[in-house]
């Protein structure tokens, strides 16, 4: 098959589909959200602000915003089982197993996608972007051996996950960082989890299983998984007088520095510049700057010496430790602000739908001989 | 970008990467595993031969079978943890379902794909492949209020699972029936599913969230369901006398007969020509031919009216009917099958890995201006 074997490896600069979710334009370094700029969104919304666009393509009105927020605000709520489940498993899983887990669990002999209507579509959609967030500060907290915090009806999406999980009332300035945290990891068009998100979709399986996938996909360190390796970078070059001799030694080696470069960004990823912004913020007021001039001096040499710019995990770092969120839910985090990414692409993908099933390009050996088992050696 | 707008929907004919695994010559009607024809395979070979085909790139001999024979048989047992979640929620949710979620549940703390040895990436393999099993099992007799069955360390891959399933040990000839569908649902190239664990393992996530995906994406009625979705028509045509009719009434209709039809097969599909010897030969020796006869009537009518072949499931759905497996665990059946498959995809991704992550041709709007929350209408 000599004429199908050039291909993209990793699919890379492949199209393989329409979308009207999202428009990454690496070249110039600009993000939108149903047409909408990044920059203004992060600036000017709440998550429930942003999901409702997502999910509905239009921004909501007062009145809209307010019943949206109240039907997150009431699907906070677990089945018992899978409290069970997260109390049972919480201290010999990592978050994001136990995210993965839990969610499959919220599933009982639900419909699949063609016999749901878009409204109980979106309906289920609402309830995994309001539970998500709860599994996650259950499970920090049963394996932290703390009392497990209900959810707060008074507070929004971003301000309640931060009380679940450190049991005290944030402040606005960390609610709002939180906030925009969500807001940026929200959606990216085709990444890696949403494309099998997608696929999920395309066999006409169900939401759950769509979660359920996503979650797996985004647990990988190519993928969400990056933000936690730049805090275990932080961590160990300490102070900003490290930072230097700590990048030399990885460059010199062609090692990787984790946080810099992205398939599709070719210049500063906007997300990064967004957040790079917060984590100066929050840095000073927590009067702890030593990560963010670290952070600092490290875009600088790679910028210099590889023409590399940092994306979107590496100043999320700085700001999950500045709101004191430990390490290893840091993919979880990033799982919760994608989750109304994910259902906008399900409703998308089974909108028009066709089941997504590629070739490969078959290398290896035919009709061998059959040999039986005893003449084997 | 007019000029990235042309591509295939659902990646149809489109290459995603090089494979040594398994070839579909979907032209010719041709299966090969590892290069071996899969007639050859079907009339020769157990299940556990022909995953260790799959994961070790050659035929067992006698010695190295028996190795990893009693190496699937010694993996039979499954945490308790996930006993005890397949006890608290095998009556609400589906057979797929508590695959998906217990499938989940048995990682604790599990090392990502690219902090373990080639070895230890099969040896989970070998884990899942073994245990997967058993967890359709117990999860069926809980279901149906039985008692659950231990793993019996005598029996083989195929005949302990019938025995688990029924508590009664299998005749030579069913799990022969029960080895045969194993072997021929064990591969199958870039399908959904198997692509999507690809896709999981890209990233570099771990060997459970790719085995996870997979379940999720089989799933659906477009993949791994279709089986199920053939029984139920079956049972519902009941008599070879009501086919003519029953297929007349959805032809007229335009509507879909399933069990027929393949994204990549031209002609019969040669799983389905094997699958037709046995269900023939189960439903003779079973004194009941009647869904037999229904299929070769509906076969007949498809392939007269709209030149369609049947595809695997199309007798799989009569093969698990003789072995007395109820309706709703077909889906998992497809899935024990394709274990074996999957691990040796997530080796080769892993063995020359790139991030899978296409694009998307936005058709949507472009710098929007954004309306302050009070504007908005």
């Amino acid at each position: 098959m000599a004429e199908e074997s050039e291909f993209k490896k990793g699919l890379e600069g492949v199209v393989a589909g329409d979308s009207k979710i999202c428009l990454v334009n690496g070249q110039e370094g600009k993000l939108y959200y149903r047409g909408y700029r990044i920059e203004d969104l992060a600036a000017n919304c709440s998550y429930e602000e942003v999901a409702y666009l997502l999910l509905y393509e239009k921004l909501p009105t007062k009145k809209e915003l307010a019943k949206f927020s109240k039907q997150l605000s009431k699907n906070r709520k677990l089945p018992s089982n899978v409290i069970k489940i997260i109390k049972s498993g919480s201290k010999t899983s990592s978050s994001m197993e136990m995210l993965r887990t839990a969610t499959s669990a919220l599933a009982s002999k639900v419909p699949e996608v063609s016999e749901l209507s878009q409204e109980d579509r979106v309906a289920i959609g609402i309830s995994l972007i309001a539970k998500l967030p709860v599994i996650v500060a259950y499970q920090h907290r049963i394996s932290s051996g703390l009392e497990l915090v209900k959810p707060s009806s008074k507070l929004g999406h971003a301000a309640n996950f931060l009380y679940m999980l450190r049991g005290v009332e944030p402040s606005d300035s960390e609610a709002r960082a939180m906030d925009m945290d969500f807001i940026l990891h929200a959606e990216h068009s085709f990444n890696a989890s949403t494309f099998a998100v997608r696929i999920t979709v395309s066999t006409l399986s169900d939401i759950y299983s769509a979660f359920t996938t996503g979650l797996g996909v985004l647990k990988g360190p190519l993928h969400g998984g990056a933000a936690q390796e730049v805090a275990m970078m932080m961590d160990q070059i300490g102070s900003p007088a490290n930072a230097d001799s700590y990048i030399n030694g990885i460059l010199e080696k062609h090692g990787k520095v984790m946080g810099f470069g992205h398939r599709i960004y070719k210049t500063y990823d906007p997300r990064a510049r967004i957040l790079n912004g917060t984590a100066k913020r929050i840095s000073e007021e927590k009067h702890d700057t030593a990560w963010y001039e670290i952070a600092q001096k490290i875009e600088r040499m790679m910028q210099q010496r590889l023409n590399l710019y940092p994306n979107v995990d590496f100043y999320s770092a700085i700001v999950y430790k500045h709101l004191g969120l430990s390490l290893d839910i840091n993919t979880a985090i990033f799982a919760i602000g994608r989750t109304s990414g994910w259902v906008a692409h399900i409703n998308e993908q089974y909108g028009d739908n066709r089941l997504i099933r590629p070739l490969d390009n078959y290398v290896g050996q035919v009709d061998l001989a059959f040999v039986p088992i005893e003449k084997r050696r």
